[in-house]
């Protein structure tokens, strides 16, 4: 039996994913610039540039000369544009902590919420002096815009997590595809992706809600997306100057984000909820996972030192293949912190988890994994060995989880096209067509009480009320008239 | 030049498609049951059928024994069952009369919306009338229904246009997938299958507007869709009776419409707007099309008096390979009555069209096409030889309809799996998974009011109220008590 631990480190290296290329569209040899976020995120970007690769095209990223996980690989045939910026890794490794630590202390409940979001806003302008480096390291940098203005660029592809990816694009004059795992509350795909969100039965993102909530979870839920936007339209409000100062009129963050041709959303339904979205988002959830090759012998590797209470039956590595071993079909539980990448290859290969999420959107992941039955999460701040154990327990002894794990990686396995083909395919239909307009909703179009109808609402109620006093002064009118002629003739 | 006029004749015959099949999920053999709409509704299903065949499935249709173009082809290895009913042709042709006159004598404007929605109420109950003879037929027929238990059918594929293919699902126990053009205003798919339709930029079925309105436009909108709600839900009155008797419990024609696993919706991005829409609406227009074969030489048939006023360049045929004709190199505009079916021949070869629609959806996408700057359209009620004369100069000389015809077709071919592909890809899926339980939104299990947040948005102003009532009194009673005192001490 075999049990994963990935709690702190992500997979150093992807391999290249040679796919059976099931679709029959014309493939063009293009030029694709790459606008990445670092850690995680990387590891997603990084199988979609080496699939365009495999179909020819030209790929550069745009990646800063401080990177955590993005590093050129020599024998890639990747270009790299060095942004050159000021922060240390030590920067980002405190702003991660200090993220991590922000979860841990105020994890969002009804009673923390407010301080919660309150210190996510104070967060958020740190990274916004980390991101505004990366932009200025661009835009202000005429010599390595004048090389990417040679580049000839059909299509960027961003993570919009690392603002500013859609400003470079539109000052190359090139349509851009978005690659996101989510925003807080949505408040970015709804805002200005303009994906429609009933607070009834679309929990937002952080909440750790279902989309089966009793009324006071609803009420949560309501009050949630609000909240969110209010400290995301808040950050913004710097975004938008820059933004503005940059195009040279006034404008917003979000109405440039709009622009984006397509939406490439890093879940799918075995993992969301059911909920609506429009003809420009495309859920590719799980893109990165591969089937598993046979655990090699001399692979694994050993580091530090063991310590004196560990069992016999348990090993330490510094880096193990975490697909491979998920593959495996000796293996019966993943304990995972929750991120997004490792859960979708639990999905994959239909393993049953327990969670022990960290921050981020780890404990909405699990919460959503707990929904659909194939997770028991573990409180990593309370827990524990009994506790742990006892979850392990569960999901191994319990067929319900390792059913509905199984389920989720039929559903996953049963799709007309596989995700890594569908991302490839709409940013390669992007640059075949120079867009996609015609999956662009005119609610761009339109002001937030347009949008709303609010103005058209008033009207009809204005048209109401004037209806309503015409006839009662009419009748006001007739009863004086015909009401005193009435009672002349009674008297006559 | 070849002008095509499509203006009564269906095509008789859809040839088998034998699609290059790019998918490479396990196909079992099963057993699908059809629950067809007769006349051009017919076409799309037969299309459908003839894949599932070609997919080795045993395919058995349920038609009523009075049909217009539902026809068992004696070589078809489709089984038929025959419904038995009273009606006949006559009645049916004089239903479509009575349909086509309502739009030419009331088509939809401001002023006759109220008059065409009460008038197509009336109509909706002499379909009534005929539709519960089909339901009888099946449902109060034990022998057929026996049959039918017997023939362990996977799934039921219904068009919901004739109304208890989802009743006769439910009483085999079994799922099914509604194949579906639209219902006017929506209102089957928004109460029924719960897709968002915000009125500021989608218009109302029926409404002929576009996703670009002025606001009048969003006015009429606005107002179309609560019209147009209130017409269908009094109709679904006397099936919201039927369906509970059947069921032998209270429900409504809605509540079971709504546990459709799949919604095949028969338009796509090349025609329709971009709007929000659910995991399990799957937009398949255009499943029909083909290329186009070389015109055969003899092939043309011959009927009737040619009128004397005949130009020597036109020639009359009683039946024309239409989409051999619209594939030919020569074809250079197409004039339509606007069906759903001509005009996605037409978009697959990129051929503009002057519109002269009659009646039901065909306005509608005669608006469609115009707002996509493929067609012009003709009052078939008030034209002169001359109107007609020069919308077809438009559309030949004027390039841009031409180009946007191609651009429409370039959309239409340029998809990661074709659209027939696609229906027939989510039927198997639900017939390999007995439904599609995780793409249903848990908007199904909410009220409107809960839908609507009412309840919470109640409560939210109820406790908003509550704070202010008591910092009121609090405030009132600190005046009282500590005015008074001060008063008091002043005094002294």
């Amino acid at each position: 039996m075999v049990f994963i631990m990935d709690i702190t480190m992500p997979k150093k290296f992807v391999q290249l994913l040679v796919f059976n290329l099931t679709l029959t569209q014309i493939v063009l040899s293009g030029n694709v610039l790459i606008w990445p976020t670092d850690g995680s995120h990387w590891l997603n970007i990084e199988i979609i540039l080496e699939e365009l690769i495999q179909r020819n095209h030209s790929v550069t990223v745009l990646a800063s000369s401080t990177t955590l996980l993005i590093n050129s690989n020599p024998d890639s045939p990747v270009n790299f544009e060095v942004i050159p910026v000021s922060f240390t890794n030590s920067n980002i490794d405190s702003l991660i902590e200090h993220m991590i630590m922000l979860w841990m202390d105020h994890r969002p409940t009804p009673l923390t919420l407010w301080n919660f979001y309150k210190e996510l806003g104070n967060l958020l302008d740190t990274f916004f002096r980390i991101n505004i480096q990366i932009c200025d390291g661009v835009l202000n940098n005429p010599k390595l815009m004048a090389r990417l203005q040679k580049g000839s660029f059909d299509v960027l592809v961003a993570d919009p997590v690392t603002i500013c990816g859609d400003l470079v694009a539109l000052k190359l004059g090139i349509p851009f595809v978005y690659t996101l795992r989510f925003s807080p509350a949505s408040t970015v795909e709804r805002h200005c992706g303009k994906i429609p969100a009933p607070a009834s039965y679309v929990p937002a993102a952080l909440s750790e809600l279902t989309d089966q909530m009793t009324f006071s979870e609803r009420v949560k839920n309501t009050i949630s997306y609000p909240l969110q936007d209010y400290i995301f339209q808040s950050y913004w409000g710097e975004w938008n100057s820059y933004y503005s100062k940059v195009l040279g009129r006034p404008t917003t963050l979000c109405e440039i984000m709009g622009k984006a041709e397509i939406w490439l959303i890093r879940t799918y339904w075995d993992f969301e909820f059911p909920r609506p979205y429009l003809p420009n988002f495309e859920f590719v959830g799980g893109l990165h996972c591969k089937p598993a090759k046979p655990l090699p012998k001399v692979l694994w590797r050993y580091k530090g030192k063991k310590p004196a209470t560990l069992g016999d039956n348990t090993r330490l590595y510094d880096w193990i293949p975490q697909n491979d071993l998920l593959g495996h079909p000796k293996t019966k539980a993943f304990i995972t912190h929750g991120g997004t990448n490792g859960i979708y290859e639990a999905i994959y290969h239909g393993i049953p988890m327990v969670g022990l999420p960290m921050f981020a959107d780890q404990p909405d992941n699990i919460a959503h994994m707990k929904a659909k039955g194939a997770a028991v999460e573990v409180d990593i701040n309370t827990m524990t060995s009994e506790d742990l154990l006892n979850a392990l327990r569960t999901v191994i002894n319990e067929p319900s989880y390792k059913q509905n794990a199984t389920r989720l990686s039929r559903i996953h396995h049963d799709q007309p096209v596989k995700p890594l083909d569908r991302a490839v395919f709409w940013i390669e239909f992007v640059m075949r067509h120079k867009g996609a307009k015609h999956l662009r909703p005119a609610a761009h179009n339109l002001t937030w009480f347009q949008y709303h109808s609010l103005d058209v609402i008033g009207f009809l109620l204005a048209c109401v009320a004037a209806a309503i006093f015409l006839v009662t002064k009419c009748c006001l009118f007739s009863y004086r008239k015909f009401g005193k002629t009435g009672k002349k003739k009674k008297r006559e």
